[in-house]
């Protein structure tokens, strides 16, 4: 069977997903002010200058790529989180220009960005954090960036405008802002994040910046953030190809016994914000949830989810609506972390498609049709063991072959 | 710069690349004869059962591919080889269906393929090698195949046409037939190979089959076949998906002191047939060699360069001949292989397009005009020791969408 090429070619453009606006954002969370501005930093004039800053010192928790490229305002993060202890004032952000392989003046511009938020602030440079996102091996206009941080200084303000502002202003090819919230009984936990991969050339990463009033145990904080970062953002795959700038911080405003489900909302967030990266993957028209049970360990599991995730022909059969089990399964055999592949199930949104050790007589076009929707589930059942892991990808389609291949800066 | 979409876009049929054909063929090795019949297997009507068949028992050394969802006919050569010690008399393919993940059934069949040749040529069944690929997961049409084997073995001939009525038939979605072959003082090392990825969906492999009337020293033959195959097929990156049916055989059909050059005859033939796989991978308009120096080891060097080579972002750069050195770098530091990136070197063409931890200022028109070419050089030089490795891939392009998009059996 050949399906209609013009079909799948209009696809081309394809739609974004529907966005209903989160019930708070980080403009909302108590203790916060923020702002974005215009710097100029961006070719487009779009904003590209965000400033949080808190009232008082609060805790903060990050992760940060493990690439060993990691761009300078990586390397200053690392160093005033250990200096501070994780106590800090603000966080400063640019786009439109990675600050990465800008070798020793990279450096000194992401510290020249945290000391002059400082003076403003009235804190020590180390309890100021700073991300840039953007072009990669280029300088950061100081002169621009330094009058943007004044002026997203003079703009602080709390509420939802100004969370929006913020979100506006880290943003560099996204699609559309991606932002969530979860609330509970007096806090919330608001996040907004930037990213589609390592989307046009020569542009790096995946920022997320969400905050809590909840009261938090600083003590256990670190772990819950690499956690949920586990299970959240790291278990995104658009392009095997994690750029030099990625991080993810979580600001507590406050200390205390943590409300029952402050966990789960923090993970809800998080992973909510990690859906609609997937989504924005470059040409992605789909998410599609690996889920992979039954495997030696949860690592192992997770292993697996991604290698499969990594299959260009997996990739581009998602987007072709096409259930090509044979392309699920045997990459799974493909895996280091996988021992054995007897007795695999494999079940493509609800439809069991191979089973016993062979494929089942399954509706093609039903299964195809099944396919066709904006969040796949793709379940591989192993029988080693209890371990799970879920990946989220999205699908390969021409369009990333366009963005990718077509545009340079 | 945007540049010309349509003239991308118009490379979605990109040419065929120039090929001489080999001096000699499988059918000139001394010793063999050869055969390639149309049994109907494939709807097309093309060739599909081929055979070889040694006058004596010769030697043997093979690699199977690692994916645990061996298909049959690797699982049965395995069991084969370990009885027969390496010494056997023939070998039987077919094309149009892999025989994978067929279970008991697809076993009993590819060892009654096996028995078939045994009976005509007057040997032991576990002096016979079965080699399968095609479609996955459909149960081979037996009385099809019996009458293919029955035909090949009375066309059984030597010389050229021999040599290249086997290559046909062992050929599935290839764009274009793959042989090659190197000749020393009274001896020959010729080679057919298939494969262009894990290709129209459902269909497996990657085959290729070497044969040399060169003297061989037996006792060191696996060895070398599994350094050669390290360095020429293992070498190769399509789609990061290894198919359940990939067979690397060597035939040796005299023992004795080896020729000077014969382990470099075996390799260069291996390399060049690795080569037209990487050129046919779907989509293809080049090969890029990617090679890694100054890693910790050669396997350090050798997995950094597949880092490179899977990376989605390298291969959509690749196709659109844009010297995007932030992709291939940045790669380089998300192996875990690498332990520090310090000083690293990256090359394109010739072209010094990253030194001293900073881009050059290398003309960015002229680095593009060097990577429109056939064959392209990525070298990323580290500071870390010795270790070199090599990894061949193709570029990533729309048709690579196009075809594992649009069709399916």
């Amino acid at each position: 069977m050949v399906r209609g090429v013009t079909d799948l070619a209009a696809r081309l453009h394809h739609p974004l997903p529907d966005l209903t606006p989160a019930p708070k954002t980080l403009g909302d969370i108590e203790g916060l002010r923020v702002a974005g501005v215009r710097a100029g930093i961006k070719a487009s004039g779009n904003p590209d200058v965000a400033l949080l800053v808190a009232e008082h010192a609060v805790d903060v928790a990050a992760v940060f790529t493990q690439n060993k490229f990691a761009a300078a305002p990586v390397i200053v993060c690392r160093e005033h989180l250990a200096k501070s202890g994780g106590r800090i004032r603000a966080i400063v952000v640019n786009s439109g220009n990675a600050n990465a392989c800008t070798g020793d003046e990279g450096l000194q511009n992401a510290r020249n960005m945290c000391a002059q938020v400082a003076r403003l602030v009235g804190c020590a440079a180390e309890e100021v954090l700073v991300a840039s996102t953007g072009v990669i091996g280029v300088p950061l206009p100081m002169e621009k960036v330094r009058a943007g941080i004044q002026a997203a200084f003079e703009g602080l303000s709390a509420g939802p405008e100004a969370g929006r502002s913020f979100l506006a202003a880290i943003q560099t090819t996204d699609a559309y802002p991606k932002e969530a919230a979860t609330t509970g009984d007096h806090w919330s936990v608001a996040g907004v994040c930037k990213g589609a991969g390592m989307i046009a050339p020569n542009m790096a990463t995946m920022l997320a910046f969400v905050a809590t009033d909840a009261p938090v145990e600083v003590a256990t904080l670190g772990d819950r953030v690499r956690s949920v970062a586990r299970r959240s953002f790291n278990a995104v795959h658009v392009d095997s190809h994690p750029s030099t700038n990625d991080s993810f911080f979580v600001i507590a405003t406050r200390r205390g016994p943590e409300p029952v489900h402050f966990g789960a909302a923090l993970e809800a967030t998080c992973k909510r914000l990690a859906w609609l990266i997937a989504r924005d993957g470059e040409g992605a028209t789909k998410v599609t949830t690996i889920h992979v049970t039954g495997a030696a360990s949860d690592a192992a599991a997770q292993a697996i989810a991604r290698r499969v995730a990594e299959s260009a022909l997996v990739r581009t059969a998602l987007f072709g609506n096409d259930p090509n089990w044979g392309r699920f399964v045997s990459q799974v055999g493909n895996a280091s972390e996988c021992g054995s592949v007897r007795g695999l199930v494999c079940v493509l949104q609800g439809i069991p498609v191979f089973e016993n050790d062979a494929p089942t007589a399954f509706d093609r076009a039903a299964a195809s049709q099944a396919m066709a929707a904006e969040d796949v589930l793709l379940e591989l059942r192993l029988t080693e063991g209890t371990g799970a892991g879920v990946v989220l990808t999205s699908d390969l389609g021409y369009r990333y072959v366009e963005v990718n291949a077509e545009y340079t800066t």
